[in-house]
């Protein structure tokens, strides 16, 4: 299997320690792809993702798949089912909605990303980007509050929010989300001391 | 259960088709809530979704699940499973992957609404409305390139695309979306006649 990847991408980093930690990396070949907002890219856009998004999973027989939340759930499947993703009940529905509100929050990371480095200076809307910024920051406050979710069983929530931190800490260095939020710095500690957290750190 | 709800969030339509489908609209109750980027919403934020979006279900014992994915996976299952989205196989991945699709043409479209609509007029950028319409419009070419994804029985890629062109005719009606793409015209036509989506269609 091919998967596009960029090692800043926090999506892409999820779906990496998604496949260690399910002992499949061995069979995923990484492929270096760049993207990004306004810059076309018509042969990705054609044969891989018309969203222009990374990452993407392409099997040995050529279906593509896509997005991170959908390979990662494939990945579980093909090593047994149940690993990541709670296979039922509440806890199922609980874990998918926590991996949603990551995904969220990512997205409006991105956003406020985009708005900062990519838009022309002129046009730059503080309001817009404080919006954005705002999303991720409640999203944080929705997991110290619920600490249960940092002690749990490692699963997609934990590789999510490992995610998302070092994300924060890669583009928005004086966020200083670890002291407005203690419990998830304490967790973030344990995360990198993980193998696959560690080494996928983006620089 | 409740749900929040908005007749113009293609979203929320997705959810409320799907509840129709699997005969499961008479147990939710549709709660109008009006969420918009940047208006503050700490209510909702706090109890219901920290990212601020639409739609949410509230289960009778106070657990809340969103986004519209995970809700209409979760309904799919309390309805039996595997009757908008394949219960396994390689179906399952693909119906996943066009549902994600879907969702990030919906949210591309909404970006570039709001480029034309929230945004302060001097600060739009024409780029970023050109970039994110065309990532829609690559996914719109995704669905008329393989015919046999509209023709088949009816599943959550087929909503999606439902609410998904009835969003583009309430936001971009000059997108001449039936020109480019003859085969989603005759497909959406279709859709039009099924009641769950007919009683739907945003005004």
């Amino acid at each position: 299997m091919k998967l596009t990847f960029s090692p800043s991408s926090p999506f892409a980093r999820k779906v990496r320690i998604s496949a260690i930690e399910l002992a499949l990396i061995d069979r995923i070949e990484l492929v270096p792809t760049t993207v990004a907002p306004t810059t076309p890219n018509e042969k990705y856009a054609d044969h891989v993702n018309p969203l222009r998004k990374l990452p993407a999973l392409i099997l040995d027989n050529g279906q593509v798949l896509f997005d991170s939340t959908v390979i990662i759930e494939y990945l579980d499947d093909l090593a047994g089912g149940g690993k990541l993703f709670p296979a039922k009940g509440p806890e199922r529905w609980q874990v998918k909605t926590e991996n949603a509100l990551i995904q969220g929050m990512l997205d409006a990371m991105l956003l406020a990303r985009y708005e900062k480095g990519v838009r022309p200076e002129a046009l730059r809307w503080p309001k817009w980007i404080d919006d954005q910024w705002d999303r991720a920051w409640h999203g944080l406050k929705y997991f110290e509050d619920r600490p249960e979710i940092l002690s749990r069983p490692f699963d997609i929530t934990q590789i999510g929010l490992a995610c998302l931190l070092g994300y924060a800490d890669l583009r928005f260095p004086d966020s200083q989300w670890r002291e407005a939020y203690p419990k998830l710095n304490v967790f973030n500690e344990k995360m990198l001391q993980r193998e696959s957290v560690k080494i996928s750190v983006p620089k």
